[in-house]
């Protein structure tokens, strides 16, 4: 590879080094990237290894960080990339030959056989609004299998990208806390969706039991009302019931998943460019060397470069999880003002919304905090005193008032605050 | 490469040929174009016919991808230019005394009729939703006829225009598979169009058949109620009949073709965007020379100017195609939620409205991946190396920042990915 | 001052001349002009009257094509200024004491009175639409007379601001066939209105006639069916019926010249951008030095600022048209749709609201045509050579991009061709 | 002028104090800020001192033309802090333990009951408009509470902040008037919510009247029926309907209070833009030196981050202010069109209304006038002379162009005249 090679026979090492980051990093996007990205490897991981052994901060990695929560999403059978545990972007892999994608497609299976139920349920006369609910939650439990499906096939040269362009700003550390940050956002994000679901099941449980007089019989009457686009079709047995219920909570599952998987990345990158921001704040007390705006704009460009590869693996899934949410808030709405509904139900109904309002803004807040941050680099550079205004400050400042760095569903809307307005505006 | 080649032999030849190629750039669109186009024609034509001899890839470019596309415009009345099916753009006139021009108006004053009937039934009480509809097509089919004699009139000088463009960007070479592509699209869409057509026929027979007992009289009380505009004022008659069949397939094809037409026109136009980028990505591995960029700047602009050309000839197309399939969706998604039909009306609407997103959302999607390409470029200009950063890169920037390049519906509305997510809000 | 003197003592005109253009022309809006402006006219009017003298073409200068528009307002008690008919901006003067002040303060009166019977009206209980309507109306004709007094006491500046830069850019002559595209503008709008209004009265006379047996009566009852609100009010008498006529009358004339004012002076200021970009155009064919391009941003500069002055002069006129407008359609709309009305009222609104609609878009492309021709400009130094490429065309194309050089309606919303859409989406 | 004054002592002054001006100006939104601020306090606060001794018109500085104004604040238990009628920014402190914060926890727990009560009156099934008006009343005061309190720790920066910035700006001197036209505003605001207030009791109590006989138990059933919310759970007594009452009038208070608020600060913010633009637009006749131009730019810098500050300070506030007028003014339009009530409740809901949109309208004009008058910077570098355009000229064009000075709600949208367009076409 001709950056090594330039490497090699000069000992000056400043400008070849530039042209080793600078190459690599526009390169990552084009397909020549993988060829050159072994041997690229071999010269940085020596430098990630010694950092590993140096900072007890590098937990705060993004892979170190991401390595549990993307376990366990591989345990509801999303994502079967192989390899996420270790320590090394270049150790994760995606092949269609393994366990956990066999895992995926037996998921992807029961989704589309649930899917197929109720759509069929719903043709054959039963068009209440808990069908459209149920038609839209395994609909959308089965393109989040096909979302996260198509996710793993780029996301090791996600990593990738990303533990490069990390190590490439080692000088600005890891995000502080970034680690602990994902752990207690999942833990309350899904604590609150679990009590969510079981209320859900309690309420229809109650729902049942007023129907019902006799205890036995109870659990099955649950799972027939509950279930019944099944069993309209096929005949009731203990397995099916609770084949169904696995389905339907894998399906609930996914629903707050990717809203969480949505505020998890943004958390990380956002961190990213705030760990910019606060070095670049921290220089500028300082008149600093135009090598040194050089190299800001690089790491800024870096990050955009990242941002953007980021949004092109996960706009399907910002535009899903947007789109399921202001679905179930319009439901939720005409159900609670249409009809007067029992105490329990009304309680459910309560907690059911404020759940769903919680997760939508905590997700819309999360992925703009992106391009708050990406815009807040501005303020710095026009705080800069005169000698320190280069071509490359203004080239930094064109980028960033030119450039667009932020999440957008599938290109179709950009995130950022004005949408949750916009969006709330329009409901 | 045929730049290094013409400047090869004179010393002094860099700065001529900058002006020549510079200035009719921009003249194209200016009047004064048409006298100096001969002896530039000359030149350019020697280069033509060496590539047209050398490579068989320029069965991609524009003329000869279009050529066939345009000669089924041609055997529905539309576009009635001369030569369409000549390698040379130069050969594409526009006369108004012409078979096809003759042919063209025929349709038009048939159109005219069909307008007039359905307008005179609407005021003599008849406004029901079908006849609504009937209405919006017609009116659609001779608006498209009068457009595309518009576009027909500038038809020649894009051709000229895009060729142009082609050969002085002949270094990137032709679109790969442009010519296969717009045969694909074109195909699906007809074939889709006509299924959609006999569907409709079969479900107005069908209606017809329950009012109807005899076998006999079934085609003629067909056309009595499917043109009962055209015979509640004339006397039924058999080659009339016809006539209504004829002018209504036509009015049916027209509203398909202007959706494939703006397809393939943004498909053949964002692809040249596409080769732009690929070659600047493949290029800006190593640092490139100044003039390299300059030349870089001026395709685009080039590729600008093209845009804006072909977008004053089509943006009232564009406009139609988005009115009449706003207007359809709408008609339908009412007329299905308002009335419980019987099952074959049924499978026809949901067909019916499955045709149309699919269109709509191709439409929508296509022309504003030419907005999409274009933007494109500006992240291959922000990676790249200080060294490289030059005045010339400067203005590239500026003019991607600044310039909007993108089809617009009559320059009322610019299409791009959001408007896709406005227009369905709105609904 | 210090422009002239400086031009006194030094024999090199080129570099104080500069002074000389580029002060004032700023200052134009600063209070410091009036006292500058005698002294500074001595010396342009000597250009001013060789240009008189020399070319026919100045009948196209805005003072000669508006005087007799202007004369016209004046009239119907409109923009009470003196020497509107003068071919020298500067006597065009506002003073409080003159006839044509009279005149209008009796009209304001006079559409105070209207109002103020339409109101009582109103609150005493006879609230249907087409009362509304009449508020609506003689609202507006209050509003006009207001926002024409103030716009009278900005005019003589508006006026010598507007000569003045015809004079400076002398170069490019005036506007072809201005003169003539404003009266038959105003020709063909003032026809349709007064076509209008007389098919409003014919209507009006036509119900009327239904009620009234004999024909004597029959214009009392009129009188006293459509002025039932002063009427109700006040003793039935000829005289006052005149008035109440006269009034209606202008009224109805202001709600049609309020549009027709915004169409042709946005008719004047575009074509003064259409000259300015057919001279580059014209220019751009061989290597211009910077001082050219100089000049030529200079030059757009001072149409911005004209425009700028323009809009704060004309804002609220804007305003008050487009939101009139926007009332009238929308109620004759729900006229239309509500009720199943005569033949003859049947016509009426088809006509009322094809002119209703015709003004409506004919203000909005003419306003914003203006836009369009100023950011035309752009494409123009897009294709310029890099040689030509100076810091001036740099500042000549980030002044294009960043300033808005529009109308806007009291600077609420800019009128742009988008705002068409989006205010028919709104309806 | 002081600058130079500065300067002539000492000849190698100049870039030192470039360096103790720029660097603080950033830093402080910096946690650094606090250590370095006494010392360069002590050098500022000579000139303080100095100036405040030698002009009179410093009272239209921020401080004094702030204080009274606070000082009405406090007494309705807002913005608790310590020092607020000081002549120097540096004495406003916040601390936890004082009686305003004690005063200011007192409200909260009032408006707290006050929100329990509505909120379990509303549960309990009283689910009237009049309830939903007193919930959102009470939740807005309990919020506004909170607000200014998060404002109050953050208020002595800002304080501090704000008069560095008026020192450096010295030689613009203070804005004309600032003094009074706050005085006015707030006089006339207040006298116009006070009017409404009182208009609305005597409207329940009329109401009241028609249902007693007795005058004496008049007051007592007004109590009762006005705050049934609190009744209906507790006993009635005299001491507990005082509480009611004024607890009420604080909240009816902090409604009006928080628009005020907004406008207040904006024209302050405004003037000092206001005052920049003029000195630049008299400074303009004649070239001016690179210094001249970087100092404006830096000025024009430090308004924007004093922006930028009070916008974190205050957005929630906007936000509050708008989310509620939009309430209140759709409540009130549903309530008037709605039912038909009497004369008084007729004339009070007009009254109301009116205050309502004329408190809205200027809060979003005096808040948009903010980002008015940071662009209006823009014409005067576009007009200036090509001698003048410097790098610093264009690093100041490129600011204002991409800078987005104004105020947000909370971020999630810009206060600009364009909004209040928007915000009526949703209604």
């Amino acid at each position: 590879m001709e950056s090594l090679a330039n490497v090699a026979p000069t000992g000056d090492f400043a400008k070849p080094r530039r042209n080793v980051r600078m190459t690599p990093k526009y390169l990552t996007l084009l397909s020549t990237l993988r060829s050159s990205v072994t041997k690229l490897y071999a010269n940085k991981r020596i430098r990630d290894i010694r950092h590993v052994n140096d900072k007890g901060s590098d937990q705060n990695s993004f892979r170190r960080a991401m390595s549990s929560f993307m376990l366990m999403a591989q345990c509801f059978a999303l994502c079967p990339v192989q390899g996420i545990t270790s320590l090394n972007a270049h150790d994760v892999r995606f092949t269609w030959c393994s366990w956990r994608v066999g895992y995926c497609i037996v998921m992807i299976l029961g989704m589309t056989a649930a899917c197929g139920f109720t759509i069929a349920f719903y043709i054959k006369g039963f068009f209440t609004f808990e069908t459209s609910a149920t038609v839209v939650l395994y609909t959308l439990g089965l393109s989040c299998c096909f979302c996260f499906m198509s996710l793993a096939r780029r996301w090791p040269r996600l990593e990738e990208l990303w533990q490069r362009t990390e190590h490439e700003q080692i000088q600005y550390g890891y995000p502080r806390n970034l680690y602990l940050r994902i752990r207690i956002m999942s833990a309350v994000t899904l604590a609150i969706a679990l009590g969510e679901h079981f209320l859900a099941k309690y309420t229809v449980i109650c729902t049942v039991a007023l129907c019902s007089d006799k205890k036995r019989d109870l659990l099955q009457l649950y799972w027939l009302m509950n279930y019944r686009f099944v069993f309209e079709f096929v005949q009731f047995s203990l397995p099916l019931a609770f084949l169904c219920e696995i389905v339907n909570f894998f399906a609930s599952f996914y629903w707050n998943f990717i809203d969480l998987f949505v505020i998890v990345l943004s958390m990380a990158l956002s961190s990213r460019f705030r760990l910019l921001n606060s070095l670049l704040k921290f220089s500028v007390r300082k008149v600093q060397p135009e090598t040194f705006w050089r190299e800001a704009r690089e790491n800024y460009n870096s990050l955009s470069v990242l941002t953007k590869f980021l949004d092109s693996c996960i706009s399907s899934i910002v535009l899903l999880s947007f789109a399921t949410n202001m679905f179930y808030i319009c439901q939720q709405l005409y159900n609670t003002l249409r009809k007067s509904v029992g105490t329990v139900k009304l309680v459910y109904f309560f907690v059911s919304i404020s759940c769903l309002l919680f997760r939508t803004v905590a997700v819309s807040l999360c992925a703009a905090s992106i391009q708050e941050e990406s815009r807040a680099t501005k303020d710095i550079l026009y705080a800069l005193p005169a000698e320190s205004y280069t071509i490359e400050v203004h080239r930094f400042l064109v980028q960033i008032s030119t450039d667009n760095v932020a999440l957008t569903g599938l290109r179709f809307f950009t995130v950022n605050r004005n949408l949750l307005l916009t969006v709330s505006v329009k409901i």
